[in-house]
């Protein structure tokens, strides 16, 4: 996704491993899109995930705070606890601040 | 994937739409990893597409030089012009300053 402001934004990298079968997964990755749709900064995501599990979700915002409030979001929280414990082999998340971009 | 370093580095993100039959482009896309690879700055590289064409790469660099270098090299410049005349529909890409990462 674009964002048209002159201003600068983030974007929070979610490189991840699913672990087999969904367990609720794809119930609860709809409402946590819906739901950051709501969230005050949020600008964007994008998402793709491969047939092997592996996958990288990109979520875009327009300052540091937002993306710290919306980690901090009670029922983020549930999600988050949900999946260390059932959803993800593994996960690595980098917050970063995004300096210049060009289409084609 | 993760940089140990407590330098500060950079990724790019390209996010793309790939055109209908392979063209080429996955014996380019092998190729133009193993030169990354071998470019000064280049720290790693992570891809997923899925099966509707849709793919995420992100590659990371220890500074802008590095990055700049890489988009202007030979080779992979040929490679960015089949990119636009086959192989992709869309892509996007954004130049981004890691500030800060945690892993599960």
């Amino acid at each position: 996704m674009s964002h048209e402001s002159n201003g600068s934004y983030y974007a929070v990298i979610f490189s991840s491993k699913r672990t087999d079968g969904d367990n609720g997964y794809n119930v609860m990755a709809e409402k946590m899109v819906q739901l950051a749709n709501k969230q005050p900064g949020f600008i964007g995501v994008e998402s793709v995930r491969d047939s092997s599990g592996v996958g990288i979700t990109i979520s875009y915002w327009e300052s540091l705070e937002a993306i710290s409030n919306w980690k901090q979001h009670q029922s983020h929280l549930v999600a988050q606890e949900k999946g260390k414990q059932d959803w993800y082999q593994n996960y690595n998340v980098k917050i970063c601040k995004v300096e210049r971009e060009y289409s084609f």
